[in-house]
């Protein structure tokens, strides 16, 4: 597929060169020539002879950075005398800041938020442990715990260098849910380890979001997390993924008129979010569902010895369908792909139902090119933010922890998935509803404060359905 | 000891009485009469008839704040809205928020910030561990970690109830010294749980601050975490305190002339606080040290199989003194308290040489009233703010970890406290000091960039001694 230029390899180029009229032009079409997509251009200072100019540009990779800043060079007269990478300059010494919420200007300040104070708030709290939930962060603070081992698309990682993902993780939880967060980046590869660690930090937070951890042992961790602390667990891979497929779902179906009972889905990805997203999609009403793995359909009899695998055969896949993933796409109404790059051509989905909907996650290369599909397909969706129809997990996660924390509730809920993949959707007014436009933008003001009502709104229903979130293969 | 109202513990009562001239003293009045201390008094609203204000008070304890409302009550005409605690208050949802450096205002940020961007930073780290420290949170942020097994004064409260001062702890790292920090409150009684977490959420700090937790386990889960992580570990009540109590010794003798070497200290208290500073008296010259606990002096063949202990009695008590803490008094130069309330009267401390100087540390009350050696004590120091010459541990750590985290160091070192013991006493210039001023305020603003810049030449400097801080007993 074409690759785009993006903020996410932007460089900003500083460059002297001499106070004329045109010669901004120059170099602004050397950058173009070279491919480079401009963004802001500065003036850092000026006199009579030179001028002094800082301009972002994006670009496809590091090399294409290169490529971008020897065009530059090769202007006539033109001076570059310096050079950086905007993502890392943004990184440099971390995203967070921990900050006091009142200023501490004097010793009164001090005297009531340290000692001899806070004796009395402890106090408190050792009398009523539920009174933390009033008087510390445990009232709206989540921590972002990882082992690092599958990050992004960039698989098993570790604890430290997985630390810029959570950082911005924790920096979303913020902007957008007003909820604090903070990661907790645990340095192991023994799943004993994780947990434990998992249940030992609780006592601080009010919520544990796990993240980007491998299947299966993400079921695990969460189960047994889950059963041991007082706080709700949720782990975002497998249900904030659900929570916004199931969105796009919904909207799909409202767009395209298809009966959900009626639908068949092919699943691609048979990890921790292919099964969240599989039960969402079976909630949602789904008739049938057909999983796919790097072996084909997965089916009663095939042998699956892990557990998350073994479910998948037993609750899906009604006909005991045999045959590859090509081949379980002929017919199908739905294609959800939580895998890997240009696994199939636009061609080979031609063989789909009409109307086809098609969600293809991988990120930044999705399973198929969307330009391959737009002539046939009814919907598609990436996880790239410069396509229509972004999946992206933060229209879920901090307004959904708003509604876990803000009703105290100790456990998340399936029910609260499909409450919040309904609010989502529900952001998008009948009448805007267009095919490239299913799911509201990160930036729409709507969507966490809806979420967390909805999530809310579960918790405090007495006649709801509380059933687990987490995976009891 | 005469009880001080405090502003930790503080009320704010809201009222409302006729608008008329004089009401005010009254209520004032009554508010003195039942020995309130007034701060602040605000208007809250008025009109043709009646007037509401808050007036906050500062009151002994939770009983009195109620009969200072109950005094106010009793005044004519007077209608009492509301009550509350200022502690309480300022305490409510937490104390820290966890923020973005940057805003997040489009999906140029969200780019760079999250996906795409931040998985070149990954890979970044991923490739070079080192680069954390120049992308990452690691860079400037420490972990307040704790098990709740000694705080302040309260003792084994555990995890959830020790929340409260670990937020202040952090609210300390960033107003005094520019530090981010966050706690890791560890609900375990067993040390290997607290040492196994403290080592497997290290990935996500540059430092580590080991607090409130009991000896002797302090000094374990010290020195094991400290070999297994690769960032600097610090027991801030041990050696913390030592830094500060190393400060107003080293005042002290300029004020008094004594020589170091020909004084002996009397140490009442062998915890963790009472080990760390017994090392460090005896690194800034301490001629001789007796060590107390509840069972009197410390001495080579009492059979202490404590290791802190068994060590305490082969460096200190050189002469093997064998009596009671009082006995002990009887010649001394120093007396440090770091025990409990009300252990001697001012007469116990008559036996003490000429000018014998007086740290009584217990907190709030100390080990003995301050009033009663006044005329005879040449200093006198304890943990109150509302006394001269508070040592508070607040004049360490901030800018202590700064200069850890900024130097970069590993390992933190005894040289680092004694170097930065001299940096805080140091604030203080020779015409200002007086037996009332020998250790400056946590306010002073000096003292933090002293402390930092005096470790980081300890860090810097190739030919300096680096004598691991934790005890090998």
């Amino acid at each position: 597929m074409k690759k785009t230029p993006s903020p996410g390899n932007s460089i900003s180029i500083r460059m002297r060169y001499p106070n004329e009229i045109g010669k901004l032009s120059e170099v602004t079409s050397a950058i173009a020539s070279a491919g480079g997509s401009i963004g802001a251009i500065d003036v850092v200072s000026s006199d009579r002879t030179h001028i002094v100019r800082d301009i972002v540009v994006d670009t496809i990779s590091e090399e294409h950075a290169q490529s971008v800043v020897n065009a530059v060079k090769s202007v006539s007269n033109i001076e570059v005398l310096d050079v950086y990478d905007c993502t890392f300059k943004l990184h440099e010494a971390g995203k967070l800041d921990v900050v006091s919420k009142k200023p501490l200007k004097d010793y009164v300040d001090l005297s009531m938020a340290y000692t001899p104070g806070v004796a009395r708030v402890c106090q408190a709290i050792q009398k009523d442990r539920a009174a933390a939930r009033d008087y510390t962060i445990r009232r709206n603070t989540v921590a972002v715990i990882t082992d690092g081992s599958a990050v992004l698309g960039l698989g098993n990682i570790g604890a430290v260098a997985s630390l810029p993902v959570m950082e911005g993780k924790a920096v979303l939880f913020k902007e957008f849910g007003g909820v604090n967060s903070f990661p907790i980046c645990v340095e192991t590869t023994d799943i004993e380890v994780l947990v434990q660690t998992a249940i030992s930090v609780a006592a601080t937070f009010g919520g544990i979001n796990l993240e980007d951890i491998a299947a299966p042992r993400c079921f695990e961790v969460e189960r047994r997390v889950t059963e041991a602390v007082d706080i709700p667990v949720f782990h975002d891979d497998q249900h904030g993924t659900a929570t916004v497929v199931g969105a796009a779902f919904i909207n799909s179906v409202k767009l395209t008129g298809k009966n959900p009972a009626d639908m068949r889905a092919v699943v691609v990805g048979a990890g921790a979010a292919g099964c969240a997203c599989t039960r969402t999609l079976m909630d949602l009403g789904v008739g049938d569902v057909i999983v796919c793995d790097r072996k084909g359909a997965i089916y009663d009899g095939r042998g699956d010895e892990v557990p998350s695998k073994a479910w998948l055969a037993r609750v899906t896949n009604k006909e005991n369908f045999m045959g590859s993933m090509k081949e379980a796409l002929r017919g199908a109404d739905l294609f959800l792909g939580l895998s890997g790059p240009d696994l199939l051509r636009g061609d080979d989905m031609r063989v789909m139902a009409k109307d086809p909907i098609i969600f293809a996650l991988s990120n930044p290369v999705p399973e198929v090119p969307p330009e391959e599909v737009a002539d046939f397909a009814a919907v598609v969706a990436t996880g790239r933010s410069d396509y229509p129809n972004q999946i992206n997990n933060v229209l879920c996660f901090p307004g959904f922890f708003k509604g876990l924390l803000d009703s105290g509730v100790r456990r998340v809920t399936r029910e609260m998935v499909t409450a919040a993949a309904k609010a989502i959707a529900s952001t998008i007014e009948p009448d805007q509803l267009r095919s490239d436009y299913i799911i509201p933008s990160a930036f729409d003001e709507n969507v966490a404060s809806r979420v967390t009502r909805a999530v809310m709104d579960v918790a405090a229903d007495p006649n709801a359905s509380k059933t687990p979130i987490y995976f009891e293969f």
